[in-house]
């Protein structure tokens, strides 16, 4: 490409998703926000809703511009809005521009999958099609050729990630556990009981149990990169941290292995993917908070292996994945914009 | 008294304060809850609302009564409103029935500074000279002979108890910095933008800066105590615990002292007050949570002295506080039921 | 039992394990303690170590008793000693003496078994045979008759209390997987770099892959409960809060079940256990924080079954149980003095 | 200056102010690590110890050099040694090579003063006119001409920052009063009694009444920004967060004030820093966390004033105003490598 800087449209920026595409894209040596949405915040300065970047920008939040000519400009739009509402808004975008939806509505092929998981009617089905799955690490030609983003789930991603190697490598016998965590940003920036400080600081509790609606997409992955037939229980739990998923894997091998046939395979498997870094013995999340990495451990008995995958949940789980994947598509180096550098504490 | 159980009513049990008020009160020995009244709570059993009391309880939580007779049997009521409400039920109680209220409606004997701190009107003010403030520490004997209690607030506990042997004695000279810090549970038991867990658990920052609603309760009995005429500069600030206060309060005295004077003034006003604890160097909220201690420490330059406070905003700071006030109010001793024993960690 | 309280004597009281102990006991209507010792700490306070005893206790560390005469009058002894040192005390006692081992040292009957997963020998193993395995709730007989309790481990009470009535029932078909999860005091009350704040606050990872030294007792007594021949796959991970331990269990079942049969099954065993708590949903560490409680939930698939257990893991987890089993050991009902009551928040 | 990078040794890069040098200078655009040193973990990799640099370096920790001619090469230092380490480094440094040292061996002029706070001799106290105080907001000019650097204190930037205008358009009547509170990265990288996560999590106490050590460099810098003759009573506190200082200062205005005017006053003492950020109300430590940015907020009532001041202990109160020093002392915007963007949450 030339030097010509993206022009970047956020829909919704008022949310955590958004507050981290504000806070990369604001510094992306290749890329430009034309406008950022909000709804009861439009009007207010971005930096009166995300304090953080007070000094950095002077952009505002504006409502949800209401003409296709107004988008005619844009080079990309990221969708950060609630389950539903992409669907809205993707058929009404100019075709020259492409799109990264960061919720659910276009990650399943199956409408009824879609319809059973996110409890509500889909109505732009048709566009599903045209849709690939944002897992860089396992569809890298499909994102850089792809105008249509479907931005993977957070557990989703975590749990991919840790499982990929074995799916594609056809090691696995039996049904897989995934006990997944994630921390208090998952749940969105609006207050909630469940994210009420005085009892979440000290909570630990599982939710959903066999429910959660990102299985239906990670199963529909695996089966791309391999050929899954296992059966998945995923389970997930909360975690008194603001930042955060770990997910511990459980699986069964065909044959016996070690720790070290197992760094092989997954060095291997993500030798061109910066972003997943091996490390030995258990990730933590503290090692990859606000970063894109996600890190990745085992261990191995006889044939019983777990995998143990870190990652942020609003960076390589939503808002970083998703300019790894515009970075892709529009010809730039995936790491682009996405130094974002973890610290110790 | 006999051996007959007390019978108590709690209004607005689905609170923090009716959490702790249950707490204590379901294994007072001389204590029995005739009802415990919530709003949209109402009909749910309580151990639902309060997961900790699940085997421990049978209560349901029932609409606030409608008409006197209900009270006939009553030997007390907590009030735990939302401030404003205690002004409306007070009026209505029997007069052989006693009160303890733990908002702010009866604390205040100017009508003007209730009205400009709570920014209500107040509609039963006719009904505050019946109240005694009750902090027993400073006014045990008022305590005992009351029929109404206006328990004092959280900051207003552990600041006054930390000022009032110096202002009892006589010793300030100049004005009074309080630099006050609160737990998250100060702010009740609804979801709310300042307790979001993400961002709570990594804040420390002011609010309501010289206007907080509890200074003019803490300059009204200090004016009690002894003889107060000095500025107080009061500044509030959020936590990120469940539960705490800690005030350090900055004094200057008429005289040069010492820790060792300070600590013979200090033991010689809490000599019959078995829930002050004074401590060498600084208290910490750690070793106070969920009890009914108040943890003081000191130090002192020349005449300068910071006063240090610590206590649970919950218990010392409402609930707690509440029982032992209805023990004195019952010829009771005052740490019956509530030798709740706080842990390490 | 007459009126006589029991005389006590605590090795090691000033780790987590004796302070909640300490906690427990000093209160307990038939207990008196008669002696607490501490190694560097001996001549100390029990409240200048313990901050949270302060005005509760007069007690003093003092060093261990190096004659059996001064054990004479002793009822019982609690041993919360690390691991390795219970071995040595142990033979020294009077006969009359009754000992509850808070330690690894006599869980297991086979010495290759201990001293492989404790990686030292033991020199009392001729003991082991006298000692009952002290889980309450799966052998509340046993523990009744004992002179001698081995108390169980934290993670090992977790799993076996989720475990135990469906090994019992002989439902379970294929591997067993614990996903489990402990607080930071878990790791003692010594400084470490694994408990070190700055990092612990937002860290959550695994340790001890397939390898943890409770992995031995859990099948030991699964065994004795029930015919276990599964494979265990047991993971521990580390939470960043104080207390509690989180067990996610994934189970396997021969026949198709439902919430509603595991609940009728899980009531019937624990029919006469006040200690565990069958809850609707996921249990929550908060909800049993400084309690004894075990709370337990389940979910169910077909013929999967994820049940979930939540304890404190110093409270049911170490001292609580090792209290309860020590009423029983003289006739007491379990419940004496183990009424704790949790808190909300 | 030319294209060529600075070489930079850095003496102790295994503690937390070595962290952040660390995390800031390997992606600093005129910068390159040349050595970076550590005791026991010499010979490890860097990312060994701050996994959080996995993947990001391939530096190795080495001995601290024993001759001089080793450092002939660099262009700058860093000394992130304990106190009382950098004096004897110092003297040894080529006379071409420009330090900054992060303790506070340099810090004052006075050797009683310095003896006293630090209780250690001071052996090279010939050098201490030679450095200059690096407070950049207060003095740029004498930053931009130094080779030898005193990198203050945290607390005593978070305090200089808040005091400084003040000081320097004559404002201040009275005694000043700071209550300081620092999160637990404050304590260093080791493990310790007052860093132990389970009471920690909780916790909330005052230390060093009176007597910190960074009170004396307090009062030394503004007495060169102005005329300081006030009294300075100063408490510092300990927060359970990994990283922040908050700093409430308490001071009395010789005239009536309104926000407006000290709004006016710091904005324009600060005209120049784009490091300090002026907020509405109170700033929040979680704003800062991670980023170079000291952000300060005020209230006022008649006389009395109140500036709260926020920054990252370990950036702006360490590391990063180390590196934004050493960008003005080699010509470079004092912004470059500094753009470290927080997060919300």
């Amino acid at each position: 490409m030339n030097n010509r800087k993206l022009k970047i449209g956020i829909y919704v920026g008022s949310g955590y998703g958004g507050s981290e595409l504000l806070r990369i894209l604001l510094f992306h040596p290749n890329a430009e926000i034309s406008f950022v949405t909000a709804n009861e915040q439009a009007g207010k300065a971005v930096s009166e809703v995300h304090r953080n970047l007070v000094g950095l920008t002077d952009l505002k939040f504006i409502p949800a511009p209401e003409k296709t000519e107004q988008l005619s400009d844009l080079d990309c739009v990221f969708l950060a809005l609630p389950h539903g509402q992409a669907m809205d808004v993707v058929p009404s975008l100019p075709n020259h521009v492409k799109a990264i939806d960061l919720s659910g509505d276009f990650r399943l092929r199956d409408q009824d999958v879609f319809e059973k998981h996110y409890k509500q009617q889909h109505t732009a089905m048709q566009l599903q099609s045209d849709f690939v799955y944002g897992l860089t690490e396992t569809n890298r030609e499909g994102v850089r050729h792809a105008r249509l983003i479907a931005n993977p789930g957070c557990f989703a991603t975590a749990t991919l990630l840790g499982l990929a190697p074995l799916v594609a490598h056809g090691s696995l016998a039996g049904r897989v556990i995934v006990d997944a965590k994630t921390g208090s940003s998952g749940s969105g920036a609006k207050a909630a009981a469940n994210t009420h400080h005085p009892q979440r600081m000290n909570s630990f509790y599982a939710y959903k149990p066999f429910t959660h609606q990102h299985v239906p997409e990670i199963e529909q992955e695996l089966d791309r990169v391999g050929d899954w037939t296992n059966e998945l229980v995923f389970m997930t739990h909360s975690l008194p941290v603001a930042r955060g998923i770990f997910a511990s894997i459980y699986a069964e091998l065909k044959n016996e292995t070690t720790e070290s046939k197992l760094n092989d395979l997954f060095t291997d498997f993500y030798r061109d993917s910066f972003f997943v870094r091996l490390v030995k013995g258990s990730p933590d999340i503290n090692w990859v908070k606000t970063t894109n990495f996600c890190d990745i451990g085992f261990a191995a008995r006889g044939n019983q292996v777990v995998v143990f995958s870190a990652l942020d949940n609003l960076v390589k789980g939503a808002a970083g994945q998703a300019i790894q994947n515009m970075n892709l598509m529009f010809g730039l180096d995936e790491k682009t914009g996405l130094m974002l550098v973890g610290t110790n504490p």
